[in-house]
């Protein structure tokens, strides 16, 4: 890895033998704290936001490089709740969250990672991809849209292409909120029972979740294929909402205080302005 | 106007008599608190921003609609911290802060507008612009770059094309943080005192400084031609960051109030729905 990483529940993924299976969701360990509402921020989460904060604005500052943060999730994962608790009091003047949903006809007309190019960070930029080109090694794969050969190409493709990104100053982290199959329904039955939550119910996610054991497979070889000490994958154990957010907190900061972002020097002397 | 202003210092520019110089920078009436740390969000702040997060989210799930505010200012007049003031605590996921810097070869090969429209807001979203469109007829025309011919064009291009946005369910705020000349000296002396805000500091803005009157002047007229109840150009003293932060986010809850965002109803029988 290139940085030291906290002490969290999420498991960095090394090596052709990760298993996801081997991943507990409920797992909150090594933290102790676990409030009674699993929705209220902890005190370390708010501490861990203000040094985000400051972090962000030294990155902007610099404006030579930028963070790069990935979410991938099965439906109800998590993946806004997430987005929200982790940069919410950050300047949003420095971060931009790009959602992919399915692609265009234009798009598709396109290699694809041309869409994904399009949004990549700019300098002194926060990044979050909400879903991602890994998309297309997952629904794809699940639903036979590409066979295993055109899978194992990109895989390539994205290793290259994220090779690049870090060649000109870009940071990467990936992060797929791993919840349970119970899980899911649980709070796919909770969209149903508040009418507030309705809209946020798509009767399609029912249909993919009967595709749940292969989508955990192609998350599964895609983080095996796609994950390195420069481009991380973490499991992020998500049944429990705090020890998720909390956990992607801890990595996000750990990874921009090894980055160390610095000021630009004045190319004038302070001194020497007059004010008129 | 189309909604109910909020009282604020906040001058709504309406007619060909309004008069820049009649705004007081230092007004903070009528607001009555004035904490002793002026960067301190008042009680009342936080709960705008709070009201604010809730709207947005309501915006996001209609998914119909969409705010535009526009910020100009006077170099150090504060749009960095008026934008995050106002937008800390939102959704990262449902904002969009776009800067515009100078045009660069490529977008300076088309009209003017070109660039701007393609960071127009998407339904469901607020999008901030960081300077805007209206440097086109501010820059450009305190330093000649075009003639009066030139600049009444733009000003009927502007309004066309902030009436297309609106045809098309965007709703558009338009704020100028107002500073004095004093106030100006004061922040850009503190950029040089201050080692850890060199970086703020740039040589040009003194060169710009010196034409103080002429960019009042073409702010006027900008202001005079392209503000309307639908689409209306707020002044904002501005030398009081606390009461500029708190004018800008009345105006913005106000509007939202207003357009009174509704999650769509569901196309699907939420207790015909079976997880399996």
């Amino acid at each position: 890895m290139k940085f030291k990483l906290p002490k969290t529940p999420a498991v960095y993924v090394k090596g052709k033998s990760f298993r996801l299976a081997d991943v507990d969701p409920d797992d909150t360990k090594p933290f102790a704290h676990h409030p009674d509402d699993r929705d209220e921020a902890t005190p370390r989460l708010l501490a861990l936001r203000q040094r985000l904060s400051e972090l962000q604005e030294l990155l902007y500052a610099e404006h030579k490089r930028s963070l790069l943060i990935v979410l991938q999730a099965m439906d109800t994962g998590g993946k806004d709740g997430a987005i929200e608790n982790l940069l919410t009091g950050v300047n949003p003047a420095g971060v931009l969250v790009a959602s992919f949903k399915a692609p265009s006809k234009e798009e598709l007309d396109h290699d694809f990672l041309w869409r994904i190019h399009a949004q990549a960070p700019k300098h002194g930029h926060i990044t979050v991809f909400n879903r991602s080109h890994y998309e297309d090694v997952l629904i794809t794969r699940v639903h036979g849209l590409i066979d295993e050969k055109t899978c194992k190409q990109h895989y390539e493709d994205i290793n290259n292409f994220e090779q690049l990104l870090m060649n000109s100053g870009t940071r990467i982290l990936k992060f797929f909120l791993h919840i349970s199959k119970d899980e899911q329904a649980k709070r796919l039955q909770a969209r149903l029972d508040d009418p507030a939550k309705n809209w946020k119910f798509d009767p399609n996610d029912l249909k993919e979740r009967a595709y749940w054991d292969d989508y955990q497979d192609a998350y599964e070889a895609a983080m095996r294929h796609c994950s390195s000490g420069d481009a991380p994958w973490f499991v992020i154990p998500a049944n429990e909402k705090w020890a998720r957010d909390l956990a992607i907190s801890e990595i996000v900061v750990a990874a921009l205080e090894d980055m160390d972002p610095q000021p630009p020097k004045p190319d004038f002397d302070p001194k020497a302005q007059v004010i008129e």
